[in-house]
């Protein structure tokens, strides 16, 4: 797209309220708009860049067999004093209507899912089943000051599997793992998968996925030899100890973000709204369920936190807003290349502004598209090509630019 | 996909609580589930056939210069104190936080456009501009019985534009209209521009775009010549007069269900926000604005008040959630013919159910995917091809499927 036509604006400061890296790049090279604490508007570019994540979870989610569905954000309160969540989940925001019924904004899906998924089922045969969203959820927190990483109203992906068996639900537990792993992977992250407590949901074990990153709101202990991690609020472990798992490496401390988690929820809420199936033995037996959450928006927080330098933004390709950031300079026509790009079906953003050469290139560089192109009077007909992680910059033809895009100078 | 792994049922009986078609046909062949009145969960199915009508309006939105943002469905009580809409606006949800912040629920978002917008714009150089969203709103109704034609919540693009003068809105209207009229259309429907009075956002006059169908919640005075239509609320002419327009033709009324609305909002919101651009004449002016609304999941439901028989929904291929429904009777396969249509990019929903013929044609009339496919013992290693409003099939090679399901037999 022209940038010519592009309502917002990149900005030189900070906003004074925004005390996190995300927060400031995202706000400054107009990809969010804070409308208040927890709360932010995603603009074109900002908008562009959630759609690309979400679209790796959903497609990762269809991989393993998830079924889309998309699930009301207002709950009658009938269903949440069912679970017992409406006094117990102190970020539950409750209101009422006119007429004085009361609801709900979920915050996870539980109570919905729940009887909509059972009423399906009737024996073993229709089991497993995964059924998930993506959607806005809600949480009434005290404290939301850092940016996307958390959100009083945040996007973020829900998925419920429904088993016959303990065994059953282990077994799907280590697809997700995967399932989940490839998800951060294909955002440009490494995470850990960390033990946590299982927080308002379950008194059982349940499974945070981690990204190391000063920006985060937990502290973990991880091993620097094996896949070891653990959150530290239930690690009976010390820094510095020997490794519980592997017996050879020590314990790190490190400060992270939950970008991910799974809860066993066993036969909780199957047994609050009292719902059954037929098993191989021909008795009704509660499913046992699981539940598995990825933080969408979270996600693109924690991308900004890992990537970017003292000039802005560096966004992996697999979640770029456009591919190449196409800058023309000075009474130079960056028009063909525009033109021959799109035909290539490569995202461009085509910076057609009426700005100087320095003004574009602190731009882009704080936007942070993957490759800058630039056609000026100086380029002779060609086009410089440079990777945003690199300093080195070479003049191609048009014709060689898609492939002069393929090659990375720095990962 | 499988219709073996959808874990959606199709249903014999309509529930009790839904009055109207709509919602009784999409409840019954699993695209809808009810969690209260007026708030709906998407299935799979119904998941895809909503996504199908976003994508035509993003389309059209995108075509006319539109530019796609994502607002909150929070938000700060403050903005809606300045618009008055606190107090006025009876449908508003309001809630509060636990330590005593009070919000409301997006239901039109005027409110945050508007300084969205603006303080990005200085000159009228930066003008015009529109930007939309589309997204889940929330109105508390008093009543809500008319399936997705009336929600509680409900899935809705609103677009915004600024303009510097009422002749440049008055200007962009005309291309509005025009889109709207071409998003009906591309959703297999015909729809009249109607004028209307303001409601609770304007004094000026708004216009509706309505479809005639009896599941609406309006009556309209229609020209049967002319283009002429007006919502009887503010009609002037009585049932049978001639018509104002074009002086030839007669009023006649009917009922019918507004899709898309479209208000001028004038200088109202950027001078409760005190927003201003430099004008040509270098004074500081008010834009002009405009709210253009169309309601996404309320087309979903008035594309089956228009499109449905005794037997069940009759989906315009432009929305259907899938364009084939083959099913396999029998002991044949229908492997290969499934396998095939996806090389050749066909959407196809495939009956692969241990289920009695008698059983699948019945369910795939209610479900009502343009184009059924048959594969048994007696199609002898064809096909049997016929459209959801055909009663011929004809019999035709795997390699001719796709041919075939263009000629349409009916409209």
């Amino acid at each position: 797209m022209r940038q010519s036509e592009l309502f917002t604006r990149v900005e030189r400061n900070a906003p004074k309220d925004e005390a996190t890296v995300n927060a400031q790049l995202l706000h400054r090279a107009g990809f969010v708009d804070k409308l208040m604490s927890g709360v932010y508007s995603y603009l074109p570019l900002g908008l562009q860049v959630l759609r690309n994540i979400e679209q790796i979870v959903r497609e990762e989610m269809n991989a393993i067999g998830g079924q889309e569905v998309l699930m009301p954000v207002l709950h009658p309160k009938s269903i949440w004093e069912k679970s017992g969540g409406w006094d117990r989940i102190d970020v539950l925001f409750k209101l009422e209507s006119r007429t004085g019924k009361e609801y709900a904004l979920g915050q996870s899906e539980e109570e919905v899912v729940t009887p909509l998924v059972m009423k399906r089922v009737q024996t073993y045969q229709d089991l497993p089943l995964a059924v998930y969203q993506i959607h806005w959820k809600f949480r009434d927190e005290l404290r939301s000051k850092s940016g996307l990483l958390r959100g009083v109203e945040f996007f973020m992906k829900d998925m419920y599997s429904f088993h016959e068996s303990q065994e059953d639900f282990d077994r799907f537990y280590g697809i997700v793992r995967k399932a989940y792993l490839k998800i951060f992977e294909r955002a440009g992250l490494v995470a850990k998968a960390t033990e946590a407590s299982g927080g308002s949901f379950s008194e059982k074990i349940s499974y945070e996925f981690m990204v190391l990153t000063d920006a985060g709101e937990d502290d973990i202990l991880y091993c620097d030899v094996c896949e070891f991690c653990v959150n530290v609020t239930i690690a009976k472990q010390a820094v510095g100890s020997a490794c519980p798992g592997c017996k050879q490496g020590k314990l790190h401390k490190a400060r992270a973000s939950e970008v991910g988690n799974v809860f066993d929820l066993g036969e909780k809420y199957a047994k609050d709204f009292d719902l059954t199936f037929v098993g191989r033995d021909k008795k009704k037996h509660h499913p046992v369920m699981g539940c598995y959450g990825v933080g969408v928006s979270r996600l693109m927080g924690v991308v900004v936190e890992k990537f970017h330098d003292e000039k802005g933004i560096i966004w992996p390709e697999s979640v770029a807003p456009f591919r190449a950031h196409l800058l023309e300079l000075g009474n130079a026509s960056a028009k063909e290349v525009y033109d021959y790009l799109q035909t290539q079906g490569v995202e461009v953003l085509y910076d057609d502004r009426n700005a100087s050469a320095g003004e574009k290139f602190v731009e882009a560089d704080l936007i942070g598209i993957p490759w800058r192109l630039v056609v000026s009077e100086k380029t002779g007909g060609k086009v410089e090509v440079k990777h945003r992680t690199s300093k080195d910059a070479k003049l191609v033809t048009k014709e060689e630019l898609v492939n002069a895009m393929k090659i990375q100078t720095k990962t």
